[in-house]
C-alpha cells in the first residue's frame, strides 16, 4: 500500500510560524513521524510540499499515474482549503480515497477558515490535533482502504 | 485517565437508520469497540447517549463533577451539532478537553450540516470515518492529554 | 393500520393561547376528534404530546419499535418545526411515512415560521385549517398508505 | 356552494411530465376526480387551467364577478407560486377564501420552490399528496366555508 | 404578588464557569439574593433552573396554572435565548408579563448572541449587570405590575 | 402631444379591492380624471389596462409604432413593478420618456414592494397620492417633454 | 395653510454640483419657484436648509410648535434619506403629513441610494423631476390636506 | 429533423433597441439567417416569438405535440431568462433537448442578468455572439442530436 | 459620585410622540424623576439632550473633562443607537462606565431597531420599562461603580 | 489569423475523469479536433494547458507578445473560472478578443460553478456541448474577428 | 497651493483614547506636524476638526468658497467614514481632489470599519501609519496636484 | 535596511494595460523609481514580480531567509489581493512588517476589488496614487521601521 502525503502553502515554514497556534513542529518532523507510523502500519509514504496551487494539482494527478500509483492521499491543503476549486476537481478526478487534515482547529479561527472547498470530495476531515492530525488521518485512511 | 463518550440524538437507532450513509453499525458495537480501544490505551471509558439536548448538557456537567470526574470527552452531538448553543456553552464551561466526531462526512451532505456550533470550543473535529471516527477521536484525545 | 399523532410544544396550552390565531380549540378536543375520524377510517390512533424536543424524538423512534409499531405519523412539530434537526433526523431514520401539519397558516406569520426543517423528509405538509389540518392530514396519510 | 379550481402552467402536460415526481396522473383525471368529490360534498366545481399568469389573474377576478360568483378557490399556481405578485394581489383583492395546493412536496425540491408568494394571502397550503392534494384542499375549503 | 425566576442551561454551573465573563457568582447566591430582594419588595419568589428547553416551557406553563399562579416571570434563557422558538411561544401563550435578563452584556460577545428570539414577547430586556441584572429585572417587573 | 397611460394587473378591480389601502377609486374614474387633466394641459390621452405582463410589453411597443406614436408614457406596473424584467426592457427599448406611478406608498407596505425593476429606466417615480399620483405623474411628464 | 419646505445636506451647493445629474438649478431658485407656486395655491411657504442632521430634526419639531405651526412638510432629505433614523423618528413623532422628494431619480443611481429610511413614514415619495419634484410634491401635499 | 427557434420578449423590437448593445440586427434577419443555416444542415426550422411568458410555455408544449413534433429547441428567453420558473418547467416537462442562447454577453451587463433560471434544464448556453449566437446554438444542437 | 444622563434625538418631544408606544411621559418628568432617584442614591445628576449626533459626542467628551468630571453615563441614544459609530467611539474613548437604556422594547419594533452600535462598548443595556428604564439604568450603574 | 486555445486545470486528465459528466474525450483529441477545424477555417491554432493559474496568465500575456502574436483566444479556465481575478485581469489587459467555453453545462452543477469571474471580460461564453463547445467557440471567435 | 486638513469625530480626544490602538499622539501634534511638512513642501495648511457630521460638510463646502479657496483636502472622516453619505456627497460636489486617511489599519479592526462610503469619491486612501498617514497623504496629494 | 518590493500578476504588462486606469507607467519605471527613492532614504531595494500566487508566497518566505534577510516588504498583490489566503498566511508567518499598495483606487472600481484578504495582516494600505503609491508605501514603511 502506498500513500501520498501532501502539504500546502507555508507548511514548509512551520516551526517559525505563529508558534502560539502551531507550536515548534517543523515539516521535516512531520514527514519523519508520518513515515515512522507508515512503517509501523506497513505502508509506503511519499511526501510532497508546494506553495503553488497548480503543483499540488500536478502531484494529485501524479498519484494516479504509473509513476507514483498511490492507494490513498493525506492532504493538508492549508490556505488553498478555502479557495481552490482546482484541487477539489483534481481529488474528484483521480478518484483516489483522500483524507483532509488541518494542524489547527479551523473552526476556532477566522470565519473564512470554516468553509472547505475540498472536504466534500474527501472521505473525511480531521482538524485541531497538531502533528497528530496527520497520524490520525493516516490511520483512518489505512483502515478505510483495508475495509 | 477517564474519558466520557457522548452520543447525541438518533445514534441509538444506528444500524436501522439510512444505511446508505452509516452502514449497519450499532450503538452497542460503537460502545464495545471504543471500550476495547480504551482498554488497550489504558483509559477508562464511560458511555452516554440521549436524544434530549439538555440531558447531554447534564452529562457534560457531570463529567466535571466528583461523580464522574473525567479527563476528556469524545462527543458526537449529531443533530445538535448545528443548533445547540447550550451544548457549546456546557463544553466551554466545564473546560474539559473535548473532541467532536461525526460518523459521516458532514461536508458532503446538506448545506446546514457544514456549520458546527460546538467545534469552536473543542480541541478538534473528526468526520467521515464511520466507527473509526470514534477511535481516531479517542486516540487524538488521549495523546493530547498526555502532552 | 396504526397511526401516531404527535403534538409539539405548547399545543397542550391550546384554548388558552393567542385565541385570535388558534381559537378555543383544546388538545383534548383535537385528540378526541382525530380518534373519531380514525375510527371512521378504520385506523387505530395513538396520541402523544411533549414540550421536550428529545421526547418527540423518542416517540418517533418508539413508533418504529415493536411497542407501538405504527404505519404512519401525523406530526405538528409546532415551534420545533423551525429549529429541530433532531426531529428531522428521527423521521428520516425510522422511515415511517409522516405528514406535517400546522393549525395556523405558517406563511402568514413571522418570517422565521415559513421555513420547515422537518417538511423535506415528510410526504407533505398541511397548514392553516385549524383542527381540520389534523383531519386532512390523517385522511391524506391513510390514502397514501393504501396506495 | 360554488368552487373554482385553478391549475397553473404546465399542469396540462401532466402525465407526460417528470413521472418520477408526479406519476401518470392527467389534468382530465384531476378535474374528473375533483368534480366527483364536489358532487359528493354538494358543491359545484368550475375548472380552469392556463399557462399565462395574467389569465389566471383574470380567472380569479371572474370568480368574484356575477358570471361565476364563486364561494371559494382551490389554486395550484405551479411555477407562478414562486414568482407572481400579480396572482397574490388578485387573491387578496377578490377576498374569496382560497386554498393553495401542490401535487409534489415543494419543501423536498429545489431551494427556490420553498417560498410561496401566494400562500400568505390564502387560508392555508397543502402539498405533497398528488391528486389527493386537490381533494384534501377541497374538503378543507368546504369545511372552512361551512363554519 | 408571586414571581417565577427561571434560569436556563449551564447557569447551575455558575461560579466554575468562564470566570473572566461571569465572576464567582453561584446560582444559589442568585436565588438567595433575589429572594432577599423579593422579601424587601413584598413579593413571593419561586426559583427554577433546568438545562432542558422543554422543561423551561413546562415551567412557564406551570406559572399560569393554579399550582403556581404567578403574576410575572423573570427569565434568563441563557443559550436558549438564541435558538428557542418553543420558549418564545410559551411566554407568548401564557401571557404573563415577563422580563428577560442576561448576566453578561450579550452585545459584547459572539455575533450569534446578539439576537434574542424571546425578547420580542417580553416587556423588556436587561443585560450586562451580573447578579444585578436579576435584581434590576425584578424591580422593573414589580413596578410594571403595580402600574 | 400624445401620452399613453398604462395600468397593470388588478387595477381594473379598483374600488372593490382592499379599500383600507386604495379607497373607493375605480379605474374608470382614474381614466376619466386623467383625460380631463390631459384636456386641460392640451395633451391627448390613450388608456390601456391589462393583467397580462406580455400585453403590457406589447402596449409599450405599440406606443412607439405609427399606430399610437406617443410622446410619453405614464405607467402603473402594479404587481409587475417588482418582478418584470420584460417591462423594464420594453421601456428601455422604445426609449419613450416614461413616468412610473403607484397609488399607495410602496415604501410603507411589504418589504418586497420597495424594489422596482422598472424605475431605473424611467424619468422618475411617484407613489402614495392615490388618484393624484396619476395626475402628478402626467404633469411631471408633460413638463419634462416641454423642456 | 402653511407648508415647511426642508432641504438636506449639499442642496445649498446646487448649481455648482455634478451638473450632469442636477443641471444648473440653485437652492435660491428652488425656494423662489416653490414660493411662487405656494402663492398660486394659496399656501404660505417656510423654507429651511441645513447640512446637519440634528438641525433638520429640530426644524421638523419646530414645524409642530406654535412658532411655525405648519400643516404639512415637503422634505428633500438628500444624503440623510438613506442613513437617518432620527429624521424618520421626527417625522413620525410630529405626525404632520409629509412628502419626500428627490431631484434626481434615486433608482437610477448607486445601489445604496434606492433605500429610503424616511419614505415609510411619509404620505408618498416623488423623484426624478428636478425642480419639478418640489412643485409636484407641493401640489400633492396640498391636495392631500384638502381632502 | 425539426427544430423550434423561440424568441422571447422585445426581440421583435430588435434593430430599434439599444443599438450600442445589439446593433441593427432585426428579428426577420435572425429568422432568415437561421433558416438558411437550417437548410444547409438539412433541418427544418419553425420560428416563434412572443412577449407573453405563458405563450412561450404554450409553444414549448406544442413542440412536443403531434402538431409540431420537434426534435430540439433553440430558445432566447430574453427577459424571462431571469424570472420564469414556468418556462423552466415547460422545458423540463417536454424533455426535448434545448439550447439557451443570448445575443449579448449577459455576464457583462447588470448583476440580475447573470442568473438564468432556464439554463440548468438545457443542454447548454451560448451568449455574446450577436446573430451568431443563434447559428452556433443551432449547430451545437444538431450535433448533439446526431450523437 | 456624578452621573451624566444623555437623551438623544426626539426625546424632547416625548409626551406628544406616538403615545401608543411611549405613553404621556415628558423629558422634564424623566429628568425630575432621575434626579429624585439620584438624590436618594446620593449621586449628583447632570442632564443633557440634543438632536445632533455630534453634540452628543461633545457631551460624552465633556463628561471626561474637568468641567463635568463624571463617574458614569446613562445614555438613551434613541435613533442614533442604530446608526452612530461616532457615539460608540466617544464612549469607548472616554472610558467612563456607560449604561444604554431605551424607553420601549427595541426587540419588539422594526427589524432595524434591534441592532445597537453603542451597546457593545457599554456595561449593559436596559430596554422596555418606560421611565423605569432610566431608573433601573441609574441603579445598575451606581451599583457597578460601587463594586 | 492565429488563435490560442488554453485549457485550465485538470483538463489534461480528461478521459479518466468523472466520465458520467465529460465522457471519454481526451485533451489530445480536443487539440486534434480544434486544429482540424482551424485548418478548415484557415486559422492557425496554438494549444496550451496548465494546472497553474499564473502560467495561464503568462500564456495570455504571451498571446499579445511578438512571440505568439495571436488574434484571438479560446479559453476553458476550468476550476479557475470561479476563483481567478488574475486571469480576468490578464484577458482584460491584453485586450485580445477571447471566448470562454466549458465542456459541461456549468448551470446544471454545483451552485458555485454558476458564477464566472472571467466571462464579463470575454466576448461571450459557451457551455454544455462537450468537445463541440471548443468548436462552436472557435467558429464564433473567427466570425467575430472577420466582422 | 492651499490644503484643508479635516479631522472627524473624537480625533480631538487623541492621546487619551484607546492608546493600544493610537498611541499618545494628540490632535495638536498632528496639526503641528502637518503644518511643518506643509511648510517644507511649500503649501499652506488650514486645519479643521468637528464631531458634527454636518459641520464637516460645511467645511468641505467652504474649501470651495472664496473664503478658503483650497486646492486639495486631506480628510480623516473617522467614524463618519462608514456612515456618512452626506460627506461623500460634499466631496463629490465640490470636486476638489481629496485624500482619505486613517490613523489605524481599518482592515484589521471590526468588520464594519472595512467599508468606506467616502473613499470611492477620493483620489485614494491611506491607513495604518499613525501620524505618518497624514504626512503620506499630504505628500501624495501635493504630488497629484503638481502633475 | 533592506526592503523587498513585490508586484503581483499582470503588473509586468503595465503601460500596455487599460491606460485609462493606470496610465503609461511600466514595471521597469516603477522599479527604477523605487530604487532611486530607496537610495535617497538609505535603504537597499530588492524587486520581484510574478504572475504565480505560490511564487509570491516563496518570495515572501525568502525575505525572511538568510538569502534575502529583509527588514520590510512593500507588496502590490494585484488580483491576488482579493483571493489569496496563501499570501496572507505567508505575510503573517514571516512576521516582517509589510505595506500593501495599489496603483488605482480599489474603492472606486468593481465591488469585489474593495475587499482585501491581505491588508488585515499588513501595517497599512495605500491605494490610488499611481506610481506614488509605491513611493508613499516605501516612506511609510521606512518610518515605521525606524520608530
Amino acid at each position: 500500500m502506498k500513500i501520498l502525503v501532501i502539504n500546502g502553502p507555508n507548511i514548509n515554514l512551520l516551526g517559525t510560524r505563529e508558534p502560539e497556534i502551531y507550536g515548534t513542529l517543523t515539516l521535516d518532523k512531520i514527514n519523519e513521524e508520518i513515515k515512522k507510523l507508515g512503517n509501523e502500519l506497513g505502508v509506503e509514504i511519499i511526501t510532497f510540499q508546494s506553495n503553488i496551487e497548480g503543483e499540488i494539482v500536478n502531484a494529485i494527478q501524479k498519484a494516479k499515474s504509473p509513476d507514483w500509483n498511490c492507494d490513498g492521499i493525506v492532504v493538508n491543503p492549508a490556505a488553498y482549503t478555502h479557495t481552490s476549486v482546482a484541487i477539489r476537481d483534481a481529488i474528484s478526478a483521480v478518484a483516489i480515497p483522500t483524507v483532509e487534515i488541518h494542524i489547527s482547529n479551523i473552526h476556532a479561527r477566522e470565519e473564512f477558515r470554516k468553509n472547505s472547498l475540498t472536504a466534500p470530495v474527501c472521505i473525511g476531515q480531521i482538524c485541531g490535533f497538531g502533528l497528530d492530525s496527520y497520524k490520525l488521518g493516516l490511520r483512518g485512511l489505512v483502515n478505510y482502504l483495508q475495509l
